[in-house]
């Protein structure tokens, strides 16, 4: 088969029935309602791009399993070329989504889950690999969503997952027999759950022996039974449930949190299962490629927001304003160097046994420490340089009524030769760009926390030779 | 009449028929609308602490028109320990409400009109000081809530008043004759409209003879004749709207649009009207005033900040972490530095001619500026604390569900000892405190923007002086 | 006795043999010595100014011990007031002298000194309250010079006094006897040592039992027998010892080690000797006061900066360019934030059992805290305002030589009707404050570590109160 | 002939014979003189590393002109992996010097210059590009060192070239006839100068019509006659002139001005003479050029900054310590964006007509931008994890000083296990590191300005797309 069109997969979508619950009541046709379907609409996104002419030279490639075009969400990194066209296809995406498309996890835990399935064959002789490509050349025969399931709610952060009091505060297997394994848990901020066909779950932490249960790691279809998907509010809902001043007319995301009540895994699917050892390079490096991914997606998104700003100021009747320009740059400045690590961590990326590639640590780190830090300083730049009307516009429905329509369109003229509307539409998709919840705590906490960033990257810096060259500067003899 | 109590408050409430227009409706008892009530709940808690122990060594001073007990917020500075009473009342009533009570604009407007009505007297002979005197003093009997009209639409940024191409982009006279003026224009972000009884209109920009129509001060009843409100839209509406999810439970902030359809007002309202010299300097120290305001005012959402984020570490089992309290410490240090400047301000305050004190201006520039730049990173680390949840907590009608309910529950505990629910509340506030959008513009654009905050310290900060100093310790001779 | 004058200063200075030792030389007629000259120089600026009508305003205030004029410098803080002129006098010195004048170390460690030995006089009995007024009697009669030594050279920094290998890491008591006691060990950044006539020795952290010995605090003339002064060297020697190329022509600053080779000291000039549980708060009351200092003294110092940056935009032929001016606003900003919360300390400061004044700890470390972080980038926007001239002037000696010295004046020469020489100068000065080690390593470490000042904002900032105030308003009931 | 040995270079600055002017004096043997002999280091130490099996990897390459070895400091960049080669040449080498290697300028001229030769030459049918093939040619055979004269003295920076008082400012040719050019001007910080064989000079700027004569580029041995080269004074001179206390053991760098008093070059070595239009995209080039220079060796600086640091930590007893491990990550994030900015533009290079690769310039800037604003805060982290001893050290000399010797070497012992000695040696090398003012500067300035770097970013980014994007999200029909 070959790549889907959009329709095609808004008609897969059909076929899934999943358990979801959205703000306290059970939803049944969940992928129309209108807190999802802007959701559905950005993942749509990337099959209508795949089938289009310039938007194919990013999201197209070649399998390696089998020589065919399949999308470049569910290939394995086999080079350091597929690493920056990666990066690239992410930029493109978010500057024509202007936020999520929710399927660069899915992409990212391929990888990560690849390298240490084939290490653990290696070291045990269990058969993961295999099966992973099993799975992999059916996702990619069908051209189907995967997302992926990493974050664990972790009940008490500081203990161990054997250690919490209530032993379901990480996904952990309760039953195994001859078919599969019993699967219980829950994953939250879970991007495009309800978009997806499948889900590939991914430990969350480094794990000990007495985690062993925890160290899990398998496929399973987003509709199975046992598992539901509870939608967790953002903050302009408001907007998509009266369908208007969406700010971004077509696109928006959702992240739920994905519940396993006494899942059933066939062993067909499952990639590791209590070989806790590989749990934290598995988790680890699924977070180096999702910082990576970041890379390119918060560069095309920082477009999105310099392009709004600059629209703004010319608007507002202030284009070419010297100290408007200053903040365009230092806007500029770090997204670029966002995207430039992403870029170089792609370029010193390094071959792993499984011929998958894993990129440069500390620079696919740096990429998000800067993100994590600075970008919400570049929203807060777009707010300024934008001005005090993205705080509080009148809705949409203002601007329709008869009485005082024709006054609001007189007092929120901007300059002249722009349509007040027009001048609003882009306040609006300013609002939406600094405002929504579930973008801007990514933006901080997606793909681990600052912490953890600094941490990786002293971790894989090599201090100790930095000192020994310091020392030699310095005439110290060791 | 001594001092109101909260009941007295909302009762003189109802004697309001404000015309008022929310999401596209006309609304009549608007005090009572799911997205005003919280706004009007804030100034009512104003109310409350007047009439408690310790609200009232923060709140209530002593008139100096009629040395009786008034509340502070309607009352000349006419000391620096008057400004050091207003930054700390700021902040104490900030710390018990979170956010935004909606009385400062009105405080700051009083005084800053004060000073140049005072000054025009002297120069024209006019009776605006008289008249002002007055009117505060009627305000003062009754206690009732002023606030301030200040920001005009202004159209095309570049453009003068009176160089636009409607002339109606700024509010100006549109007619006189012997009772009074009428006025046309519209105001935005006008905080707390709807929860005052008056309106105290100031240019919002200096002025030249050509736009002598637009340097026009004047107060006016909130529901006078003409004035419609127009409420506009927030981001987190979807909670007031349907009851749940609040983050803080009783007080929230609004700023309507506040359009005047040829509005009449009587001369002995009016404090200005075509001196134009006058326009400039009085918005210039009601923006210093404001920017003075607002460093008691974020020091005390800082507290809130500050223990929110504390708050959701401890809710994590994560006390006493060494980052997080690094993290803390530099929240502090910003939000300190913030109310330090404006402390500082106020004892550098200098008596003008009316005898009202006038902050110093560097100082109160440079608190706001830290406001501007560096409150949104305090939010930013205030996030980065409390983790991803704050990013997509279901709703609380979930967890009333009699289904997922337990579920939830179950999953999202954090910390021994501590119920799902205060966790989620915590998370709750967190997203309230970083994601309402009326609060976090007016951080960045409140009382001026960045860029004008900057203009002011470098007018005032007397550079040629510094040269001098540098020149002589060089060894350079003049 | 009156206030001394320069001269008598300098005279006094003469009655003073010091042992020192410069560059590997023992030297004699130290106060001459071209690396020390420039020190004394400032220090002499505090008696001309002292003597001035302007400065004495600043500089000299009623003795709370004899109602007589004497400098502010060896005065008691006994009021809000007292602390607010401090901060002011230090500013209005910097300004002048545009930088260190060596002499409020001796300030703030004589009432720190002054709170414990009140207290524990209360606790045991001991009698150090009134030897301290005595030598401060004597201080002020004499309108002497007096350094604080604090910071002790400390050995391994993971281990406390007593636990050093070492034992002489921190300076203590080695022998006692009826007239008093001997004490053994080093000081280090001794700022002024060389040119004060007493220094006043102050425990440099907490002490616990074991460390009873290093609980130690007195006085001691700068000559007396055993103590050596060993010149630390700085960045920009070659300057003053050819003396030519200084910057800034008149002053500089020093700060050598201190060493106790078994000094003796008689007990009237012992002020805690044992009372170990007194060190710790002794050395944060001076930490807490000598940050306040910084705040007076870096925003002064910081005018130099900014009027050195503005006076080489000038000579380069740029004044009034919008991105300078941007820049010398957040200058502004800086040193502005840094002075302001120290008057806000001072307003906030609380009387203590002996009468002494202490400055509120959360403001005076966050004063210390942004001149630690902040005035670096402070410096660096000086720099990036004056351009890469500032790098590698040629020397005055080129500018004088018969052959190059005229085309050097051609090629140097900036704006017309500024000669090159005054250019050169201005590119000297900031030469010297960009660089001059001590000034610039001061204000990171001086008065503590940022560590230190996080620490003390945390300790002191009443973090609970702040997370009840979240509660509250989240709707958590404890 | 072959690639040149230390000791050939060291033979071929023997039959240089500059006019040198320092610190007042003319000077003979101005390669051994103490203030130029480091420098001197700096480069043969690039010869050396040239000779040494791994140093090869990175310093030679084949030329594309004659397919011999030849060092990478004098070939054109031919494609991507040149432009990549060149990055990590440089930070190689900036980990093994410590600082400058001065030969990068020549090698960014070199290519910039190829540029518009060949473009010129296609306009105009000059035949500039193959004069500098022959020039090229000519080095690569000898293995010499080019350094390039990029900066004027400027005058009145104001105004432009042919607009100032002395037409002298910016290098211009006076006379011209069949033989050759006479040009006269100043350069000012010629890194190098002293330790090259050849100066290359690019136009400083974007010229006119009216400043055609300022639109030249040539070649020229630097003991050319008229050519003279003064000293510029450096901040940490004592210590070389003395022979101790140097930091960096072997390594230091200088940039001399270099004035031109009327000198002949031939037309073989003229690479542009009036042809002003290319003068702009010239200079641009090469700035991009060493700006993406700057990432590979400041990042290699870094790794010196943060090993230092670390050694401090270590031997003050603090490895491992949270916060101080916090900031050594800040460090790296600043020092590895540098670093993956100029990997990604090297990446993004594209070719010119002339076959030589131009960098991506929106990351190159990025690069350098962070640089100039962040490399300070990383040398401000450095001072702060070392402590205070950075400051003022006593001198080797007095370590070596018989009586005082011994008590600096009890009392400033750090952690057991470490020599006095070597602790003081890191902190010398933390002096150096922060304090040498023709390092720390160019950090700021060179390769242009911060305010150049941010035009730079804004002319290339393509903000009229961005734009487009965000209309496109917003809904807004063009």
């Amino acid at each position: 088969m070959a790549l889907k069109t959009v329709k095609q997969y808004y008609e897969s979508l059909k076929d899934l029935r999943p358990t979801a619950y959205i703000l306290g009541e059970k939803v049944e046709n969940v992928h129309e309602h209108p807190l999802i379907k802007h959701m559905v609409a950005a993942v749509a996104k990337t099959y209508e791009l795949e089938n289009d002419a310039e938007g194919k030279k990013y999201l197209v490639a070649e399998s390696d399993l089998t020589g065919e075009e399949v999308s470049r969400f569910v290939k394995f990194y086999k080079s350091p070329d597929d690493l920056l066209a990666k990066v690239r296809m992410l930029k493109f995406l978010a500057q024509n989504i202007g936020g999520c498309y929710m399927r660069c996890t899915g992409m990212d835990a391929i990888n990560s889950v690849g390298i240490e399935a084939y290490n653990c064959d290696q070291k045990y002789g269990t058969n993961y690999w295999q099966r992973l490509l099993d799975f992999i050349h059916h996702i990619q025969k069908n051209d189907l969503v995967v997302f992926s399931g990493v974050t664990d709610v972790k009940g008490d952060r500081a203990l161990r997952p054997s250690q919490q009091k209530d032993p379901d505060m990480y996904l952990h297997v309760v039953d195994k027999n001859n078919n599969g394994i019993v699967v219980r848990g829950a994953k939250i901020h879970q991007t495009g759950s309800l978009c997806a066909h499948w889900g590939l779950i991914v430990p969350t932490r480094e794990m000990r022996e007495a985690d062993k249960d925890y160290s899990v790691c398998f496929a399973f279809p987003s509709d199975a039974e046992g598992v539901i998907h509870v939608y967790g509010r953002g903050t302009l809902e408001a907007r998509p449930l009266e369908g208007c001043d969406l700010g971004n007319v077509e696109f928006s995301k959702f992240a739920p949190m994905v519940i396993f009540e006494d899942v059933f895994i066939p062993w067909e699917r499952v990639f590791l299962c209590g070989e806790y050892e590989f749990a934290g390079e598995m988790v680890r490096n699924f977070g180096n490629y999702h910082r990576h991914s970041h890379g390119g997606c918060k560069c095309g998104v920082g477009d999105i927001l310099i392009g709004a700003a600059a629209t703004a100021a010319d608007y507002n009747g202030l284009p070419n304003v010297s100290h408007i320009n200053n903040k365009l740059a230092e806007m500029l400045k770090v997204t670029e160097a966002i995207y430039g690590c992403s870029i170089a961590a792609s370029v010193e990326s390094t071959p792993t046994p499984s011929g998958i590639y894993n990129v440069d640590p500390v620079l696919s780190n740096t990429s998000k420490l800067y993100e994590g830090k600075e970008l919400a300083e570049v929203i807060r730049m777009m707010i300024e340089i934008a001005g005090g009307m993205v705080a509080d516009m009148p809705s949409d429905r203002d601007f329709n009524h008869p009485e005082i329509g024709p006054l609001l369109h007189k007092y929120l003229k901007g300059v002249d030769g722009v349509s007040t509307e027009d001048r609003v539409r882009i306040f609006r998709l300013i609002e939406k760009l600094a405002f929504e919840s579930r973008d801007i705590v990514s933006n901080i906490h997606g793909a681990g926390s600052p912490e953890t960033h600094r941490m990786t990257i002293l971790r894989n810096a090599n201090i100790e030779a930095k000192k020994k060259l310091a020392k030699k500067l310095a005439g110290i003899k060791e």
